[in-house]
């Protein structure tokens, strides 16, 4: 399903006879894997609630007070200007006015401020409207008509009544910001009011930041810097997709945060536990939800995606490597065995995945993209990270057979994905090209050789006709692919093209979308509802540390 | 000055060089009272601090659900029907739905309520808006736009965002209330939300109720309940004038609402802490504020109101004589005589009261209202409370003087502002005829025999002309000034017309403004900022136990 499909098809369902139930699979009889899942589900959800991590609480300042201008020829059309006006704490503010605040820099956190009251009567409640924003857009135009189809609750915006003068407020929400506007809406006649203290708690579980990366490249220290930002503002009680809005734990996500964790704040136990939530709420046939709810207590997300459930194997195997945490791995190796087991059923004989069309299948947000070839690269990559896992635990005969079936897989995709006459991998009845199908296959070590791989990447990224990606999250693999192809020139190129053009454009984290070509584009129907933090964009730090691609 | 000059000096004063600081008198070398008040001030709000009330708490749920049908033969043009959907905890509730909850007659408290939600994904905060309603147009016609010019932040209404569901939302602030419409302005695309255990928490600082009236009239039993229940809903932490706007402490309402309490809840610890507030925050040169802010901490309220300051001395003698506490009198009794040393500046030799030009003269909100007359009735009557407080505290030579002032004052009130001619009292150059002028000087007992009262009342009531009151407030003085021109059947006929109108249009509490030609009308603009629970109204409950007035 693509997005637009999950959408109606959620919003089809009659609301009152929807309930937060796993469906039933049409799975055969429980396998041992699936036994076990359904033992320790409890003793799992116990242990990620034992590694809920304390979360450091940083106050900080605002920088000043800025204003926004028009300018076109800035991605965000909005330019930051100094107010030239008096401080904040020397501004006596009536009905109407307004300021915006740049506490430099995106956090996520509370906001708190003393709201003064002056005048000969200091008697009604104050009124304000606060507006919070990630970018100069969320604050510096209206968020009102509200055209996205994304709930109107996770807007940045928040009416406030505060009865009494003076009064330290404390917003009890958490927001994700870099700038604060507050209108005064209404005073009363005989008093105006002064803002003092104002102050942001930054929240965060990423504990100490690495130092500053120092490549020689300033546009790529500057990525590096926006990057570990995202994941620090992303990192919370689980690793959030993004701390504006959605705030869930998502496997994709996950998977990503961890590489990029692994190689700056560490983040360890904050993998661990998001893995044991993971594995606390399949599906009744075993299959792992794309997402778990944390609050107010954790539960099942009642959202799955094929690809992310594979993953999970990745993602578990990538912790046991960069932790040596053998006994988590042991522990939740019957969750990644009945992934397999569950994914087997959609590969046919002769080694290729058939879409069962029950299942999301994500890859990218891209509606066009056929995503089967994408997925195949995606099943056998998985394969191939249980398989190594199963050496790490000791555990390989218990997946004897899973060797032959990705050598078969391989073949398969090799024989029919491969388009020999235009040297690029295709995908689906109608052989599209696309990046991602590229890009998988080549992670997942389809092509016959380094040259075959390098030649399908490059053609496909420079075919006007090609599928692009629409996501950083698919930009990600497509790098993979790169450095799979061993283009590691292309690689930098691309990750410095299109992380450093979200850099140009003013960013402070990483953008959950960014089209080079259409900065103000939104998958929801208006761009303040996007998120610009989010977590599955913050792998260039990753790329930049850990791959060491820098040159 | 009238409301609307009050106003408009108010909004002349540039608001950046007005400071909450009380205003350099005028007056000559500090008397020895005015120097225990400024020795005793941190004492008597030590004091007032001492005596803050416990809260009852009273959980209550509601009655049901209703909805509102526009009804033009209504007071309020609304009619209350029962909503005829399935009770609230069997609806779920999407984007765009709304409900109206009836909790059955008014309170003052907080509202809580369990919120689930339910849907293939809780994914996304809640966003609510809320309304409270002391009557059917609060919540059944539209708050905006708002034309009052009372401060925005009055209006009771609140936007709110839920984070995660289920929770139990408490709303930190305080309500005054029976109805409350719930509005979802949204949830998202894959759930809805159902209510559950909703509750208001009543606060009051009354006591325990008295028996119900029993007077063989069901509309004047009903007129009590209603004046105790609105003295019930303003008997807080102080006597506010109206929980749901102003909420502020008022000398005028609490001399009204301490005759209430003694008949009816007792409360008087709580007149005593009131008091003290008074005491603790007057004028440099001794003059009593009209107001007095609580909250955050007690400070000045820095307006002042000539009859108000007055009334002071008439509410101490009260409590001194409801309480028997004479400590309190004699530990206050500098403040009483203080106020009289103020006042006898504004009385001209031959015993007139000579408007002094830098003080609100209050006696009702009619703009047109002369009120020269009126005071002179309010300071003989003050005058006169302050001599039997002397005599029950043992202070007789402290205001030896005061009795032949009286003397004079009652005689230049026969002399000045009695009209042989119509046989009625007249204020001001334009001999101004009023209810307010007869009523006040009948309680201050000017007229030469109850008949010249009876008749000067009774006439001034049936003139077309006269100025007739516009607040409970000048209705309850008039109902007094009945009672002393011995016109007990028309000062009940009075009391049932006024009251018992708001009762008829469905008072549950009575109102802060109530003319009974125009119910819709505001002195503020717009009548969703008016008060429907205010203190001053709630004196028929005094009338008909204390005095008797039942027949």
């Amino acid at each position: 399903m693509n997005r637009r499909q999950v959408l109606q098809s959620v919003a089809s369902v009659p609301l009152a006879t929807v309930v937060s139930r796993p469906a039933q699979g049409a799975m055969p009889e429980p396998a041992a894997a699936l036994a076990v899942m359904r033992t320790r589900r409890q003793a799992w959800l116990n242990q990620a609630q034992a590694l809920i991590p304390t979360l450091s609480q940083t106050e900080q300042t605002p920088l000043g007070l800025v204003r926004f201008t028009a300018d076109p020829s800035l991605a965000l059309r909005l330019r930051i200007d100094p107010d030239a006006g008096p401080p904040l704490e020397d501004r006596l503010l009536e009905k109407g006015d307004s300021f915006i605040l740049d506490f430099g820099g995106h956090r996520t956190g509370h906001l708190s401020f003393d709201l003064i009251g002056e005048g000969r009567g200091v008697d009604a409640p104050v009124r304000l409207r606060l507006t919070f924003g990630e970018v100069p857009t969320d604050v510096g135009e209206p968020l009102y008509p509200y055209k996205g189809q994304l709930a109107t609750g996770w807007l940045p915006d928040e009416v406030i009544n505060i009865d009494y003068l003076p009064q330290s407020v404390h917003l009890p929400r958490r927001y994700a910001f870099r700038f604060v506007k507050v209108e005064v809406i209404d005073t009363s006649s005989t008093f105006a009011v002064r803002f003092r203290n104002v102050r942001a708690t930054a929240l965060t579980s990423s504990g100490t930041s690495p130092a500053p990366l120092r490549s020689g490249d300033d546009l790529l220290d500057r990525i590096d810097a926006v990057g570990l930002a995202t994941l620090r503002d992303c990192m919370q009680t689980v690793f959030e997709d993004g701390p504006r809005r959605d705030q869930r734990l998502w496997l994709g996500d996950l998977r990503l945060q961890a590489l990029a964790a692994y190689a700056t704040f560490g983040g360890h136990e904050l993998v661990k536990r998001c893995l044991y939530l993971f594995a606390a709420f399949p599906r009744d046939d075993g299959l792992l939800g794309a997402c778990v709810y944390e609050k107010p207590t954790p539960r099942y997300g009642g959202i799955h995606i094929l690809d992310y459930a594979a993953l999970f194997n990745a993602a578990l195997h990538d912790y046991v490597e960069a932790s040596r945490d053998i006994a988590t791995g042991i522990d939740l190796w019957p969750v990644a065995l009945r992934q397999v087991e569950l994914m087997r059923q959609w590969i046919n004989p002769e080694g290729l995945f058939v879409d069962p069309k029950t299942l999301w299948l994500f890859i990218d947000w891209n509606e066009q993209l056929d995503r089967t070839a994408s997925i195949q690269g995606v099943l056998i990559y998985a394969f191939e990270h249980t398989v190594h896992l199963a050496h790490l635990l000791g555990r390989e005969h218990e997946v004897s057979g899973l060797d032959k079936l990705i050598a078969r897989m391989r073949a398969a995709a090799r024989e029919h994905l491969f388009d020999p006459k235009s040297g690029m991998f295709v995908s689906g009845r109608q052989r599209q090209v696309s990046w991602a199908s590229q890009a998988w296959l080549i992670i997942a070590g389809v092509p016959t050789s380094t040259r075959q791989a390098a030649e399908a990447i490059r053609r496909a990224i420079t075919l006007e006709t090609a599928i692009r990606p629409t996501t950083p999250y698919l930009y990600h693999h497509v790098v993979e692919g790169l450095l799979g192809a061993n283009l590691r020139q292309q690689a930098l190129a691309l990750l410095k093209e299109y992380w450093g053009g979200m850099v140009t454009a003013g960013a402070d984290t990483f953008w959950e979308v960014y089209d080079p070509e259409h900065p103000l584009s939104s998958p929801y129907g208006d761009i303040h509802i996007n998120s610009y933090c989010h977590a599955w964009s913050c792998t260039p730090t990753y790329f930049l540390r850990k791959v060491g691609l820098t040159q």
